[in-house]
């Protein structure tokens, strides 16, 4: 099967808003063994959209439109694609009692031109919006097939998860299943190199690495003719993979690191401190984007300044006059100063050159010295990062703090 | 005149990259006058490859590519686009001559297949790429032009001010400029309905508004015949909007409001130390991004537990107890509480409900009490956001920290 993908919407054209539903919408068909051949973008003009819709039709088996489900008058994606496949709009009570529900919800009063999105084509398959007012639909015409989703990408996303995949996987009468496995501390070429025994022959399950600022992910994706087949297969490909770079995943539900150590911190139990230099806070920030952390995590240091790291941390003048403020030694002092400081089990500390300025050959922008310290003393690290910008080290610089914070509660949890 | 963006490049169609190109070239020919009916994508194909360009040079004046003009079997773009104009690729030495300068530039060898970068369509315009290899061009032909530019954003976007600019300017005989004015305070439709009178009978210059999370832009373009007179058409608009809306107006050359209050308190040489409650450190961390900022900014406390607020900055419990850990008793008590222990001329905090769990119905999800607190005492100020998720909410509070910031260090300077 393949497939064109239409974006409606005037603001796209305008350069307004960045088309990032014809990625999101292309990995999905992708995953479904669809090739996508075309992206289109219309603006809400009636006879362009009329022709970029009929041309796609005739090029391509299935045609997946986005936007123009609104309720306003320049909304015409369901009229124009009603009438150039030849079907009317009927009411849909369901679609209507919907809206009607979502707006109770939400508590604001339903205006009249919302009753126009709860009008379908004739024979459509309605996909109902759990997140907003428009409904999708599917309607299918001889050998081809239209998919209109609504444009906002959050609804559009849960709507094609939610209905559009079960919907092809009925018609082409195969199941699919992906996990999309996320590895730090391994680069993707070297990801890719090691798999290669495991990669190479495959034609089922299906691997794909993908390259992230300073991570990288690999999607195993199966398609068979059952569910538990497919399901099964991607399990045991997971399993050969985690043989070979086990050590690097972090996760086989594509989550974000630092969602995984702050959980992985919350349910140690263990209390912690954290003392920044060079990343101003982004380490803190990160681990608190998790909502539970405020169990564990109970206070942080930004210690710019070196009167800071002394009074803050006890990280004597003596000491940074001797290694200078980016060592592993100021970086154990620093952890274990946050950690006495606060009382907690643990401390986390990183001084480093964030630049763009103050490096030098020994100590280039980019480098960090990290620690962790606990009852028993500190452990340093040191990360040397390629420069990739002010915050861009900074970033770098958080996800190796959050690597090795992570690798520690493991090693602690024996 | 109208125009189409064809996007080149296999990796767009499977999802891997999201198109940014089309939105920012469709931005660019916006502001030089030119209607953007329709953008595409397509893979390194040369059946569907010729379609397209084919198409689209039949149904606009201007067609802009970009992608696929590497060193790689797999690069057509040039050569398709030659075959369908009916013109040969000639070798321009120039453009070898900067490929070669590229290499020895970045310290590495030059293949072979590098060479076929240097051919060009016979009678183009060449653009010489000064980031990269692949340089880009113009080609005319009758009423039509193709304008071909690099895939990778960086050297597109350098390339489309540096050479596609001009050169549509000279074609249309018209001189283009614009200007980003930036605004916090004021909503998207606040700013639309202060400014309809300006706006509203206005051919030239035009005006666009633009909304951003928690803030909103407004573009003022000017096209006329001379660089002179578009410049001063566009110095004339913004002194009228300024005269109306120059209260929340932050920057005139689209900065962010964290690069803006970080140069301003700079400037005013005042050092500063933040405590930070439900932020986390995203304060901080937003200041820090600013390189110079180590001059003023010493240190900061993300002070997460109670008892931290009070061993830190000497917060008491009883305060707490009274008022609760989010008012504006204790952001006051903060703000000094962070001024006296690092010995700063002021202090900022906030503290506050990031959610999701946490809000009441007199303190709900969304609500910060923020103070800045200087020798004569503290000011507070009560943010209330509509609740957008946790971390949503923790970048709306920081944005209205820099805000509120900002406006102190202004009425300080009087």
């Amino acid at each position: 099967m393949d497939a064109s993908i239409i974006a409606v919407g005037t603001e796209l054209l305008f350069g307004q808003v960045v088309n990032t539903n014809a990625a999101y919408i292309s990995r999905g068909l992708q995953l479904l063994g669809v090739d996508v051949l075309y992206h289109y973008t219309v603006g809400d003009n009636p006879g362009r959209m009329r022709d970029v819709i009929g041309r796609a039709l005739s090029e391509t088996s299935i045609v997946v439109l986005s936007g123009g489900l609104g309720p306003t008058q320049d909304d015409l994606t369901k009229e124009i694609l009603a009438e150039v496949m030849g079907v009317r709009l009927v009411p849909d009570d369901r679609a209507l009692h919907e809206i009607e529900s979502f707006f109770i919800r939400i508590g604001r009063g339903m205006t009249d031109n919302n009753r126009k999105q709860a009008m379908m084509p004739e024979g459509a398959a309605v996909f109902y919006n759990t997140c907003g007012t428009a409904p999708g639909f599917a309607l299918e015409k001889g050998e081809r097939t239209a998919i209109a989703l609504p444009g906002p990408p959050s609804e559009l996303s849960v709507m094609f998860e939610a209905s559009v995949i079960p919907y092809l996987e009925g018609r082409s009468g195969y199941a699919i299943r992906h996990r999309m496995l996320r590895f730090y501390g391994i680069g993707e070429s070297q990801l890719e190199t090691d798999l290669r025994g495991l990669i190479g022959g495959q034609t089922d399950p299906t691997f794909a690495t993908y390259a992230k600022e300073g991570e990288c992910s690999l999607r195993i994706a199966s398609k068979r003719r059952t569910l538990w087949e497919a399901e099964e297969a991607v399990a045991r490909a997971e399993e050969d993979v985690l043989a070979v770079v086990g050590h690097y995943m972090y996760s086989d539900s594509d989550e974000e690191l630092c969602t995984v150590t702050a959980r992985a911190l919350v349910d140690s139990g263990l209390t912690l401190a954290s003392a920044e230099s060079c990343t101003g806070g982004l380490f803190a920030s990160a681990l608190v984007s998790f909502p539970g952390v405020s169990a564990v995590f109970d206070r942080g240091y930004i210690t710019y300044s070196n009167e800071a790291k002394e009074q803050d941390l006890g990280v004597s003048t003596a000491l940074i006059d001797k290694h200078g403020a980016v060592s592993g030694e100021v970086a154990a002092a620093m952890a274990s100063g946050a950690r006495e400081a606060a009382g907690t089990d643990i401390g986390i500390s990183v001084t480093g050159v964030a630049g763009p300025d103050g490096g030098t050959a020994g100590k280039p922008v980019g480098l960090a010295w990290m620690a962790v310290a606990d009852a028993s003393g500190a452990i340093t690290y040191k990360y040397i990062g390629v420069d990739k910008g002010r915050d861009g080290n900074r970033r770098l610089t958080v996800l190796a703090m959050l690597g090795m914070l992570r690798r520690y509660l493991l090693d602690r949890k024996g």
